[in-house]
Order: structure tokens, then C-alpha cells, then sequence
């Protein structure tokens, strides 16, 4: 037989499991919220963005003499434990709750406070000693508590985000200076349009790419202001008048962040804007993966009836019925995680634009969609640098074919023989067999010498050559 | 100098320029909402939509004794000369409005007034004798004249829709027929797969339209029904008992529409889900017609190094610089209109969750994105039905020699040498410049005959010959 | 030291834990895809279909004498096991995967053939005797086995989803009952409007989730049409001429739904546009719900500086900081489920309109979102009808107050003294602290007894009795 | 009788009316695109940073000794005229197009040229003298012309957005400080919370626009890099080596913005990553000004049976059968806007992913969704800032009534008597008719001095006045 212990709140008690770490608090909220089945430990940096805020606040709350030495110290001890790793399979409510994060905040403050109570050895749910709301929570509020940690754990994530581009940024680098000498068509709305080279093409997603990290870089900065200390509206009601100062100054300490304290607290308890912008800015990051990734697939599409200038490495069988076909998979995936970041970012701008008067009341679905889409998106980068771009091959042969049968030639005679000229040449040429080179030198137009000169490899590619910009260079 | 009339209304008066048939809630609308420049008559149907509706108020008032003959007739002629096209540009509030759609009504009952005054031989603003809101908004309320108006409108063009996509869908049926006989080799996943004809691949298109008019037509019959009489809220205050059976039975007849009153006014009155099925409806035929388009982008890429199984008719010049480019800027424009009707569905679905209690203020913007994206998509199917589908060429050489030297054709030898043997002979086949079948006969694992009469077009495609689906017939 | 197996695949040969069902397909696969870390058994109305669609897949083949009835029965066994529940922890792939679908079908492959194994006493890996591809896949291929399942599991959990919505109806409908005379402000553009019942603003609700159970039913009839037997393409390539009609029969006895094989099996299987429709389907319905709980929350706003017309139980306490302080979770976590599906909307529209020619690769996306919306609206509809509709009570006295003192009453004096006469005593009604019908009656416009009738409640609301509509009433 | 002219292109000959400045390309352009009905005149900025943008190129190639002076300055005297606003009409290819912009340039090289013509006293379509190809688009390309007027369109009207917030900003402060001294119950989730400010209120608006107005700065900033120079796919063939710098140089002048030539030419000439990160600059503002206008709908709802906190000013009567009603048609005209704009970035989202190879082929969607979403916008913004904010007032009486009888004062009385002794005094409260502080005297757990103290209005909202933040201060 399992013992429990008792808890009360305002609506009446409730026995708790003995060996749990959570309070009734908890407990109801899981009832409530049966709504997805992932806890909210699914999201480890917000559960050790959680801790660091506690930590911060009873730092502060001690410092200022409004917490005894022997709780505090058990807290931050707790709260340490916790954003080391331990305790997580604690954290059990549900990532879309109602509330505007109570119930998260409620239940790192019964874990904080169990955990701190079995510290200085005294049983679990002894609150008279160490109580989750009058200890851990003192001087704050879910609506400063939540929103801090939030930050706090999108700015982790973001972070790991940020190293899986500098990966894929550096494996398309790679690939462009491998492919820095295979000529091909260059293609505009999927019509032969110019040559170029392969490592020009490839040179190009590393550039995208390393926008997107600044990008990423400038957004991230948005959230280094939170508003702890504010506590339920921002006039910061029952918190200490240095409270917030010194709170913000140990969290700083304790994440690394250059954090600060928002100008106005009324403001930046209610504005979730920040988290709009970085949604905004993650689905930019999405839309550039996934266009490279579909520029990937037709390049590679084929092997025979299609593009076929490059091969993808072959991760996996392709078919169940089709013996030997190997399929473009990883590309594949990072489109599909791209499209649930942009469906995400609908969630997440409907509900900040559902916040009302002092409050985002939905909030932690903001919370939940914005960590999972840098997560999903971090896996996606990352197994796109390692399992896709560096086994890519490419087809010379037929890259070198393509440019020679190209119509698309005709261009580079353009300033030579004038566009309307031009125009009957390439309309012979796509009707015949010929090439136009051919047919301006039948034409008379041009001599073989004058045609071998501008149409010379780095006639035709080489005003750009494939580098990383200056400012994709310094960011990595 | 122009002269001008006086009106006023619960905030003062106001000059009217005496020209114009609206009056001084029309001119109070157009200073509140200068936000796009597109006036309401940029929308004719919704214009009709309001006139008829009007004039079934007026009429059904009539019966019933509340409207005197000769008022109830000069506005029953008013609303007919509009439905007929008339004073269209009298309709001059912004499409995007506040209010609820009370701007446009009003400037309905303003034009009607004034014209039916005018048609009784009195000065415009003699509002003594023909009221815009005693008389022509009598026992109405913008709360359910402007929903059914809208309804009624929206289920027009959903009419004209409906025709330009089954001549979009006849004529990729009509390529079917033509392209019976092309073999060529069916992609999954941009790569080789198995092999098909032409014409299965244009017969699929057809199909799949012909299937979205059938979604359009079930869309459209939500919209049936309709809450005039509701007024206000929907508990009818100040209509008569009658009006609400009467107003909707002469609708049905003027609009030809199968109209109902709905059975529950104070859920039809403040409910937009009908406007969000057909929105989501039209999406789902935006997201088909531009998948098509894709289709054909892809099919028609090259000339020369890209797949160019088929070429689409040259309609502009491509290039201002690439001479002799020709680009597939028809497919183009659709895909685009996709995109915009797929963003109206978020602009009408955020409209929609953001009604309250008893309405929804925000229907004027669910109109004008719902009637935007059924007549742009109309625009598009026509101009892709007349301009690009049927002048469609296939390069029957280039598909054959793509089915012959792919590697694809293995999956028919699976039955017969099983699938890791296949996996086998895929694999050289890749490898080498050699077709399975001459690998297959080589290794022993079938003669000549049997590969012939197994790889031969019939086997290869046969069971599943293109055709409409009998469902599609039906409807179109 | 555990043991491991040897299997191989086109790439070479992996070793696989002994203990495991799953294969070297499915290793490559979890390998491939390290993206959100849940894998495909959270959905696991998804593994049975996968279960019932491999069983008749075997039931047809066998009946057709292409498998022999010893390898037949173990296999229809093995996937009647899976369908019950067992096994399902071997379904390891993530659910966002590239491939389109290849890896979940290949994970059921693997499962299925080495429990059909065990069953004839074999070891796992002897797929000398039972073969994952050539028997378990024997006939079928991906692209026609995993669309097929994908619509079973659908139409399983929309079938889950609409008991959830009927529950709520429900509950809303008894509301409606108990609150049947409770007389309140009825609100346009959240401004005072005129009078109706709480129990006809309550009906509304049942009457607006009934509705949606009617578009859901519409919608799931749209993924009875299946493309089992067309193979790779649609083609039928390498199944039997009766093998198609033979599975949907077989099928359609073990899921009870009334399956049909598509007439243009080309077109079925590249086609997604029935999930775009159910995906519009279930976001009409979050838009519904998130409505009604935007309602909820403004009903209950308060309970002193607020509307408080209505009070919702209290499940939790509301917040760390201020004592006593309730809110309204429930209704708050249903928007946030609302605006998620409304998310994966996108997410899956953007997944159809990318697919290509002969197949859509991005469906293991579509049906990741799509299961995931229709549960997670289950279980908030679920909730809000057991933890807050039942236990919403009214303030009675506030709401009568707010009828008496509010100037909306005019709108019932509009016919008796003229729209222009009731808007200048409105004007009065407002600057002052009277009530309308005393200003009325002041001004000797009406008598005290011609007023009490026009403004009695059953003149006031008379019209439109709360009542299920007989549409709704015959579906639920 | 109109007299024609003849022009020819690829496709052969066709009659121009001698009256248009347009030529055959654009012809062809109107008869492909007939979707909108919107001319791409609609977007002044556009036409305007299409001629300046030809007008630089003009100069570098005159200054690089490619284009004779006579022709170079009549074709800058046309592009000057254009600029300042003449032969807007002539530009009417609509504003939705297939061929990546190609049909705007087309058209805009044939109406500078013929208004070139014009200018040395030679007919329109004389070409031979001044070519649209040969002369007006020397060495440029659609692709890096057009994305280069696009960014200096989309500039402008960010500027025009950016005043307009600028007032919108100073139209809240303003209130701000009006309502400096109100006292009013601060509300999270629509509950009474702890008490602050109107003026507080109203200056969270105020900042949070002005934190926009930073913002948009910062995504204005990444549109100074443009691609001219990069000619067809960014590798600049067929421009003269200086020519990208010349012609930058020449438009910083023109235009007054720091534009730069973008490090690698080939990324922007496909990357529209810039207009994404707009749109979702924009999206956010959307957010906040539908958050901001909600608020202010919640306030002023009522008059009698709503908050009722504050009361917007009338600007029209609101309702056609509810004489007196008035209606927050300014804020919710914002909403619907707000709503606009996240539908369009939806648009622009996926016209960017859809994007292929060398070149995005929807940009003429991006454009004119990004045009229409910042102009829109600026609309709104000016229209709340003009006719709605400056006339709020505030009813002081209400909302300190509101103050007096609410529960949520008990969160001051927190620290003094404890979290648990709170919540019973709490629910207390709400039960019966009397006031926390009576209570909490009457228990004899504070003296009524203490509580005066505690219950101050300067320490209950003390902590954070109302003030611009310094950034926002900065920036306006």
C-alpha cells in the first residue's frame, strides 16, 4: 500500500502520493489539463529556466533580508539540483495549460519546496517549515516568474539552434569550394536560364544560411529584457523595491545572459512580442531550409528522367515495392519540420493576439510551440549537415551536357549581335538540334574565337565566385 | 458652384454634395475608414446581394401591411434597377470596415432611398417621405440583412467559380484523351518510379478538379440558410411575426437561391462557420490547382536540362534579358492566387474566432477576403483553361527514351525474380549505361519474351486507364 | 552482453538487438529522422490501421493463392495481436519522417513479419520463411498501404472527436434549460444591445457544436474512398487484377467503415485534398469552441469589475500571488488547443500543395497533424464538458439589473415613436441615470401599461426559444 | 477612329493604340493576368522606385560609356517625370502576375521608352531610336531590377508606416498622461487583479508601438542591401564590371536611403529571406495593434452592462435599428486589418518557400501583399490615432468603485497576514456584499491606519509610472 499525504487549497484537500515532489497544485492542474500527454519536462531548458528563476529570486529575497538564511539556501540548493537535471520526471503538467503558466509556476514551487524540505530533512508537504507560495514564491508572481523563465529558455534553445546552422553553414562551404569548378545551367523559374558553377550554388545556401544566424542573433537580443519583478501587473505589488534589481543581476549570473530589467513593467508583463518576433524570425529560417532542401530534391530528381546533377547519399532504402530506388528522405524531413514552424507560428501570433489588458493568459502554448519549433529545427539542421550535404555527389558529365545543349547561351551573345537578333538565334536553336554557338558561327554573326571568348567558363560565372560574405564570416 | 444638401445623424449635421445618392452615414463611414481605397462596389455581388435583399424586406413589409404601396414599390424598383447594375458606383464605403457591415447597409438604405425618391419625384434627403431607415431598413437590422446579403453573394461567385473550374477540368480531360497513349515514367518523390501515360497523368487532374466542384457544391449549400428576420440578436425584436417566412420566401424566388430561414436566429446571427467551411474549401481547391501548376512547371522545365517532357505555349516573352526565354508564367499566377486565397483563410479565420456573444463584428472582412478569393481563383482557372491547358505539347521521344533507360522498370521484374535480386539489378543497372531488361536477360533471370510481354506499355499501365471518375461526370 | 541479429539492407548489413521486432529498415530510419523524439506509437489508432490494412492486404493475397495459408494466418494473427494493442512499443520511427511514409510502413513490415515468425516458431530475422517485403508487403507498396491506414486512423479519432463534441453539446443544451429564464443584455460589438434569455445565449452553443458534428460526419465520409491496390503510382502495378476489391472488402469488414476502392486510383494517391478538407473541417470547429470560450471568460469577467453575469467552478486555484483569485483555465487551454489546430492547418496545407507529380511525400506530416488536432480537440472538448459547463451558475439579480438600466431597451419603443425620436431619448437615457421607459413615459410618448408590454420578456425574447434544431437533434 | 501602332515580339505582331505608352509586352501581360483587376499603378511607391531604379541605371551605363548621352537623358528625364508622379496610368499590368516581375519591368521599360521618344520628338514605338530592351534595361535583368524597386518601394512606405505609429505612439502618450492619476483595478486573465493606473494603461500603448517602431527600423535596415548588377541569376553577365557600383552609387542619391551592393549576388538575387522577416516585422505590429484595440473595446464595453471604464468618441451611429447605440468602429476596423496582414504574411511565407534554383518566381505576390499590408496599416494606425484616441474619455467614478468593492485588494495584505489567512478573507469577500479592508479590520488582523497605508493608491501602483521608455523616446 502506497502512502500519501495530505495538501489543501482553496477548494478543499486532497491526498498526494508520498514519493511525489508535487502538491495539490499540481495535482489539479494534471486533472484539468489532459489535453496532449506531454508534461512539461518535454521541454527540459524551460525546466531548468525555471529553477534558475526561483534561484534568482531567493537569492535576492535573501540578500534583501526577506528570506532566513536556512530556507534560501535550501532552495538555491534545490533550485541548483534541478537545473543540473535532477527532479525533471517531476514536472508533469500538461505544456498546453490553461492559466498563463500558474500551473508550471505552481509546480516548480512544490518540487522546489519538497525537494528544499528534504534538505533540511524534514518531510515532504511540511510546509510550515518550507511553503511553495509564502517561501519559494515570495515576491513574485506567475506573471513575472513564467515569462522570465520562458525567455530564458528560448534564448537556450535558440543557442543550440544557432551551433546546427553554423554546421549546415559549414558543410555547404565545403561543398562550395568541392564543387567550385562544375559548370551548369543556372535555371530561373525552372527554365535554363545561365551557366554557373555548382560551388556558386552551393556557396549561396551558406550564405542564407549565415543571414539567418544573424538574424537569429538580433532576435535572441529582444528577449535578454524580462520583467521580473513586476510581479502580478508590473506595478510590482508586494516585491521588494530593490527586488528586482537584484534578482535580475543573479539571474544574470546565473544563465550567462545579459539580461535586464524592462523599462516599464506594465509593458513587458503583458507584451509578448518579443516571442512573436522570434517565431517570425524562426519561420524565415524555415522557409530558407526548406527552399534549399526543395532545390536539393530537383537537383538530385532522376536519376535518369529527372535533373540528376547531383546525387544525395543513399540513407535508407526507398521503397517497399520499387527495388533500388533511394529516395531524397533527410530533404524531405527538414521541409516537413519547416511547414510545422510556419503552422506553429500561426499559434503562436494567434495567441498573442488573444492577450488581454495585463495579462497573455495563453502564454504557454506560446512557450511550448516556440520551443519545440527551435528544437525540431535544430534536429532538422543537424541531420541535414550530417547525414545529407557531405555525401552529396555531382554528375559533371551531364552538368557540363546541359550547358553545352543550352539555348540559355544565347544571353552572352546578347550585348554582341543585340536581344532581337538573339532571339531568332535561340528560337533555331530550340528547334533544331544545334547549338547556339553553332548557328552564330553559320550566321556569320561571330567568329569561332570571338564565341570561344565569351563563352569561356569564367566569362560567364565569373563576376561572382562563391565566398562567404564578410558578414556571414565574422558571425560564425 | 455645387450645391449640397443637410443631413444629420446622432453626432450633428452635415453638407451632402446634393449629386450623390448616399447621405450622411455613408459620408461618416468613408471618413472612419480610409484604409484601403477599394470601395464595397468592387464586390457587384455583394452590391446585388443587398439590393435583393432590401427589396425582399420591403416586399414581405409590404404584404404585411407595415409599408405603404407606393413607398414599398418606388424601393422595390430602387433595388431592382441596382440588382440590374445601376448606381454601383453610389456604393462608396471601404471594403474594410468597422461596424459589422452596419457602413455598408447603411449606404444601401441611403442609395435606395434616394433613388426611390427620386423615382416618386422628390428631391434626394427628403427623408420625410421615403426614410432610409423607417422605410427601407424596416423591420431589419444590419445584424441579419447584411449576413443573408453576404451569403447570397458569396454563393454567386461561388456559381461563376464552379463554371470556370469544369472548363478547366474539360480541358485538362480533353489532354487526356490526347495524351492516351504516351508512355512516359511516373515520379514519386522527384524520383524515377514506375511507368504511366500522359495521359493517366493529365486524366488525374481533371479528376481531382471535378472532385473539388463537388466540395464547392456542398460548401455552398450551408450557405442556404439564411437569418433575415432575426434582427438585432436574432430574437426578432421589432419584426413583425410574419416577415422572417415572408422576406425569405420572395429572396428565393429573386436570387433563384434554395434559401431557408434558419431554425435557431440567435445562433445563424452571430455564427460564421459556413464562411469558414467555404473558406477552407477554397483553400483546399487553391492548394490542388497549385499543385497542378507545380506539376506542369516541373514537366515543362528546360528546355533542355530540365525534365521537358511537355512544353506549355509560349504566351509573353520571358526574359527582358534572356532572349528567346519563354517562361511558364500562367502556372505561375496561379500558384500565386493560391497563396493569397490560403492567406485569406487565415485573414477569415482569425475574423471568425474573434466574434462575440451575440455577433461578429469583423464580417466585413470575411466578406470582402471570401469574395476576393472565389473570383481571383476564378480569374486564374479561366486564364489557366484558355490561355496555357490546351495548348500543351508533349515531347513523346524524350518520356519514351526516360522510360526505357530507367531503372525504374525493375519494379515490373519483381514478381518474377523477387525483390532482393531486384535490389541487385537496380543497382548495376545505375551503375552501368545498361537497361534492366538487357541486365536481366543477360544474368539469365528471364528470355527476351518473357521481359517484352512483361515490360510491354499495356502491363506496364494498364490497370488503371485514365478516365473521369463517374462522380465527376455527374457534376460537371 | 545482449545479442544482436544481422540484417541488411541495400546499403549493407547492421546489427540489430536481438530483443527487437523491428528491423534494419526501421533502425536506418530512426537513425535518419532524430526530429521530435516521439515516435508513431503515440498514435495508436494509426498502428492498428497500419495492423488492419497489412491483415487484409494477407486475407486478399491469400485468397487469391499468392501466399501460402501457412504464412497468411501467421501474419493475420500478428497484425490482429498488433490491432489489440500489443506490440505497439515497437513502432519506434518518428512521426515526422521523410519518406513519404515508407519508414512507418516498413517499421509494420518488419514488426508484423518477425511476430508472424514467432507464431510459427521461428526466430527473429529468418526471413528466409517470413520476409518483410516479399510477403508482409507482398502486393502493395507505400504509397497505396500507408494513405490507406492514414484515413482508418483519421476516421477512428474523428470518430472519438465527435463523441467528445456531442458530450459538450450536451452539457450546453442542459444549461440552456436550466438558465431558460434568466433575462439578460444581449450584446453587439460589445456594446448593450437588447434583451434575451442566458438559456437562448447557452442554446446557441448546443446548437453551434451540433452543427459541427454534421460538417465532421461530412468530412470523415470524404476518407472512405481508399487507393489499397494501386500500388507505386496508382497504376496497380504488380497486384493482382482482383486484389484491390478483395483488400477493401476485407478491410471494410474489420473497421466497419463503409470503404470504397477510388475509381482513379492515379489520382487517390497523390491526392491529399480529402485531409485539407478535414483539416478545414476541424479548424471551423477550434474556431467554434475557441468562440464560445472567448464567451465564457467575458460571461464570467469580474467577478466584481467584470461583466459577472455568469461564474465558472473553481478547479484550481488561480494564482501564486493573489489570494482567492479564480480563473477561467478551462476555456483558456481550449483556445490554446483551438489556435493550435488552427497551426496545424497550415502546416498540413502547406504539406499538400507541395507534393509532386505521382505522390504527396510530405504525408507523414498531414497525418502526424492531423491525428494530433482531432485528439487534442477530443480531450479539450472533453474537459471543458466535465470540469466547467456543468458547474457554471448565473447571477440572476446582476443580469436583470443590467436590462433594467440599460438604454438598449429603445430598440423595442422604435416603432411606436420613430427611429429618430428613440435615439434622442437613448442620447438622454445615457447622459442621465433613468431608464428609458421612465423618460418614456415622462415625455407622455407611452403609457406605463403600453410599456410594460412592449418591454415584458416574453415580447422582449419571444421570438427564438432556445431549442436544438432538428438537424442537430437527429445527428447527435 | 483610334489609330494603332505595330509592335512585334517572339510571338509575332500585334496593334498598340497610338494613345498608351505601353508596348506589346505589357499587351500580352493584361491579356495572361486577368486576375485582380488591380493595376500595379496602385502602388505608387512601386512605380516610383521602379523609374528611380532605371534612372541609375541609365546614368551608370551613361557615366561607363555604354548608352549615348541624348538617349541616356532622355530616358532619365522620363524616369524623373515618373518619379514625380506622371504616366502613373500607363503602368496596368496587374498587380498579381506570373514570370517574377518581368511584366512590371516590361512595362516599365516601354513606357520610359516611348515617353523618351517622346521627349526627343520621335514617335512612340519608333524603337530603332530608343529600344524598351536595348536601351532603357542595358544590362539589367527583371531579376535584379525588380527586387531592387521592390526594396526601395517597401522602404518607402515602412517610412510611411513608421509616422504614422509615431502618432499613434504620441496619441497614447498623451492619454497617458491625462490619465495619470485614475485609479483602476488592473485585470489578468478578465480577472480582477491588484489595482493601477489608466494612465499606466494607456502608457504600456505607448510604449509598446514605440518598441515597434524599432523594430520595423531594424527590418528596414536589411533592405538596403540590393542585387543590381547581378543581371539574370546574380553572376552579372552581360554588365560592364563597375556597373553594379555605379549604379548603387547614382540610386543612394536618388532615393536618400544607404543602400549597398549585396557581397554575394547570387544569394540576393533568390533569397526573398528580407521580405519574410518584414512581413513578420509587420505581423507583429498587427498583433499589438489588434491586442491594443481589443483592450480599448473591453474598456469602453457597456455603456451600462461592460466595464464601462472608458467611453470612446462617436464617430457614427452604430446600429441602423438600435436608435443610440454607438460601436468601437475605429478599433475594430484595426482588428480586421491586423487580420489582413497576418493572412498576407501566410502569402508571402509561402510564395518565399515556393521559391526555386536561381530565382523566386512569386515576388510579384510578395510585393504587392507586403505593399498592401504596410499601407493598410499605416491607414489604420492614422485613423485610430485621428478619430479615435484623442477622444477618450474615462469614467474615474467607475472604475474606483471598481477598486473599492474588488477582492483583488487582499494581494496587498499578502505580506502582512500571509498567503492562507488571505485566500479565506478573500473568498469572504466574494461572498458576502463588504470590502477586504472591513474585513480584515473587523478580524482584527490590521488596524485602519495600517490598512490606509497598505491601500494607498501610491502604494498600490507606485512602483512603476507610466513614461516613454528611453528607446522608445530615441526612436520617435
Amino acid at each position: 500500500m502506497s502512502s500519501t499525504r495530505i495538501e489543501h487549497d482553496l477548494i478543499g484537500e486532497r491526498e498526494i502520493p508520498e514519493a511525489v515532489y508535487w502538491g495539490i497544485h499540481t495535482l489539479r492542474a494534471v486533472e484539468n489539463f489532459p489535453i496532449t500527454g506531454t508534461p512539461i519536462s518535454h521541454h527540459p531548458a524551460l525546466i531548468r529556466a525555471m529553477a534558475l528563476t526561483k534561484s534568482a529570486a531567493a537569492q535576492a529575497n535573501q540578500r534583501l533580508g526577506l528570506l532566513p538564511d536556512e530556507i534560501a539556501e535550501a532552495i538555491v540548493t534545490a533550485c541548483e539540483q534541478i537545473a543540473e537535471g535532477a527532479l525533471h520526471e517531476q514536472f508533469v503538467v500538461d505544456v498546453v495549460q490553461g492559466g498563463a503558466g500558474t500551473s508550471t509556476n505552481m509546480n516548480a514551487n512544490e518540487v522546489i519546496a519538497n525537494r528544499a524540505l528534504e534538505l533540511v530533512g524534514r518531510p515532504r508537504g511540511d510546509y510550515g517549515v518550507i511553503h511553495p507560495i509564502e517561501h519559494v514564491n515570495l515576491g513574485q508572481s506567475t506573471n513575472d516568474v513564467y515569462p522570465t523563465a520562458v525567455r530564458i529558455a528560448v534564448r537556450t534553445v535558440l543557442g543550440e539552434l544557432r551551433i546546427a546552422l553554423a554546421h549546415l553553414a559549414a558543410a555547404f562551404a565545403a561543398k562550395a569550394v568541392d564543387f567550385a569548378d562544375h559548370l551548369k545551367m543556372g535555371r530561373t523559374q525552372l527554365q535554363d536560364a545561365v551557366p554557373m558553377t555548382l560551388g556558386q550554388e552551393f556557396g549561396t545556401y551558406a550564405v542564407m544560411i549565415g543571414e539567418d544566424m544573424q538574424r537569429l542573433d538580433e532576435a535572441a537580443r529582444l528577449i535578454d529584457e524580462i520583467n521580473l519583478g513586476g510581479t502580478a501587473i508590473g506595478t510590482g505589488l508586494n516585491s521588494h523595491p530593490d527586488y528586482a534589481a537584484q534578482a535580475c543581476s543573479v539571474l544574470r549570473d546565473l544563465t550567462g545572459f545579459p539580461l535586464t530589467t524592462a523599462t516599464d513593467l506594465l509593458e513587458a508583463g503583458q507584451d509578448v512580442g518579443a516571442f512573436v518576433q522570434i517565431s517570425g524570425t524562426l519561420k524565415r529560417t524555415a522557409v530558407k531550409l526548406s527552399k534549399v532542401c526543395n532545390d536539393l530534391r530537383l537537383l538530385a530528381s532522376g536519376p535518369r528522367a529527372g535533373l540528376g546533377e547531383i546525387r544525395l547519399p543513399a540513407v535508407q532504402a526507398g521503397s517497399s515495392i520499387m527495388p533500388g530506388k533511394v529516395n531524397p528522405v533527410i530533404p524531405e524531413v527538414v521541409s516537413q519540420v519547416a511547414y510545422e514552424v510556419i503552422g506553429n507560428d500561426i499559434a503562436i501570433t494567434m495567441s498573442a493576439e488573444a492577450g488581454q489588458l495585463q495579462l497573455n493568459a495563453f502564454e504557454p502554448l506560446i512557450a511550448h510551440k516556440l520551443l519545440e519549433s527551435a528544437a525540431h529545427m535544430s534536429s532538422a539542421a543537424t541531420t541535414l549537415a550530417q547525414r545529407c550535404v557531405p555525401g552529396i555527389t555531382a554528375d559533371v558529365e551531364r552538368m557540363r551536357a546541359h550547358v553545352e545543349r543550352s539555348a540559355g547561351l544565347i544571353t552572352a551573345l546578347n550585348p554582341h549581335i543585340g536581344y532581337e537578333a538573339a532571339t531568332e538565334l535561340a528560337a533555331r536553336a530550340l528547334s533544331s538540334d544545334r547549338t547556339v554557338a553553332e548557328l552564330a558561327e553559320d550566321a556569320g554573326l561571330l567568329s569561332r574565337t570571338e564565341l570561344a571568348a565569351i563563352l569561356s567558363p569564367v566569362a560567364l560565372t565569373g563576376h561572382a565566385r562563391p565566398r562567404s560574405s564578410e558578414n556571414t564570416a565574422k558571425s560564425i
